[in-house]
């Protein structure tokens, strides 16, 4: 399989990229200051810092960059009151001076694979291995496509668990629900980007998945396979904001060494 | 429904928690330092960064604070030997000094609504409303638990669709897979947090998701209904590390203004 290539084998390129980044003190107080902020004033959040924010969120990584998320920013005043009602009115959402909603879209894979391919042909700062381009040209729609009805998954399902038996194998995505667990694995990394840009700009945001996901995927018009992640209203937190202390449990419970 | 009290009105809580926190330019320069690295250096990462980035980790935003994740650090080195196998032996796990697995755990909820209905009881700086006891004691089971074969899934899956022709009604998640991704997306807000504080400590990370999800799950002898969401490996970028630059397309396709 051509996947073995560049999956297998370090690729000889002629490429660079260092970072002396380091800066874990200041991480860590963004990280203990993101707080869900349940209330917010009605100052406003200019359009550049959401379009910055934005941008951040976007520089998450990815399933094999394909980007497989969209952010949509709700302007509109009717459409912001109908959202504030899809999120079942809660202060969240309805004292917000904006709010995003984050869709996973699980076949964006069908446009992404040919821009990486159209990248590959432009970018001269490094000649793409061809075992790159084969990924995305074979092997992608291999592993994306579930056919009508999903039926080409079901046959991958059989065929990866017969090829499991001899050696180590990936399991899917081989349905149309897989799919969308992948998208929405993307899209999430994206959303922690999103909310961790807005507070490193002074703003808060809740992460909203209580609300009614097929109203919201109407009011956007989204396209049939597509799903709503999570919204995120963004805003100046206001006093009464933060509804109590955060609550964690003994690190025991999620951290395991084996 | 005694949802609509905690959801839809302000409480009246003694709590003040303010952050003036802000510094998007050092935030900026993190995302942007932080690449998928495919090759490491033989530099070891110590066990106070591991320990530490865990913890930013687990202050993650995620769906009803029920927290439903593990991190699996694979220490061992038989296990780590096989990991590094059941990751397809691809570099960014192959040369990894450490690798640490996400998980996804659907019915984490079983154990955490009970510790936040205990932390409730505990904590005195807030006196705790009933109507969030409420949700804990009695709508998270509801929303949360399928039954046996997701029969109870199937139940509300039909009575949302009904009440949603009245109100605005959240969907779900009315299945053992809708549980899935519901743990899955608030692992991966883990996740993105994870990767962004071991670059703020200097380390680089690469999250992997083409794996053999079965051998690693016996691997880690996961509970059944747990879903392996990324293997995460750690360590200093080698010069080779990063396998060419950034690519971002057009981000009309991805950021949407209605």
């Amino acid at each position: 399989m051509a996947k073995v290539d560049i999956f297998s084998k370090i690729p000889d390129l002629n490429y660079k990229e260092e970072s002396d980044y380091q800066n874990s003190a200041d991480f860590t107080k963004l990280v203990n200051s993101r707080r869900s902020c349940r209330v917010y004033t009605d100052d406003p959040v200019p359009e550049e810092v959401i379009q910055k924010c934005l941008d951040l969120a976007l520089l998450a990584p990815n399933s094999s960059n394909l980007q497989p998320w969209q952010f949509y920013w709700v302007k509109s005043k009717d459409k912001r009151k109908l959202l504030n009602k899809y999120c079942l009115n809660q202060p969240a959402a309805s004292t917000a001076p904006e709010i995003i909603v984050a869709v996973a879209c699980p076949e964006m894979w069908r446009t992404t694979r040919k821009l990486m391919l159209q990248a590959f042909e432009e970018q001269d700062e490094v000649k793409t291995p061809k075992a790159a381009i084969q990924y995305y040209k074979k092997i992608v729609p291999l592993a994306y496509d579930q056919g009508p009805l999903g039926i080409k998954g079901r046959i991958k399902k059989v065929v990866l668990y017969l090829m499991g038996f001899k050696k180590p194998t990936p399991r899917g995505p081989a349905s149309k629900s897989d799919m969308r667990t992948w998208a929405h694995k993307s899209t999430a990394l994206a959303c922690q980007n999103l909310m961790l840009a807005f507070r490193s700009y002074g703003y808060d945001t809740c992460p909203m998945e209580g609300l009614d996901e097929n109203r919201v995927h109407d009011l956007l018009e989204l396209p049939r396979s597509a799903r709503v992640c999570m919204a995120i209203s963004v805003g100046k937190r206001a006093k009464n904001g933060i509804y109590g202390p955060r609550i964690r449990f003994d690190r025991d419970l999620f951290v395991k060494t084996v």
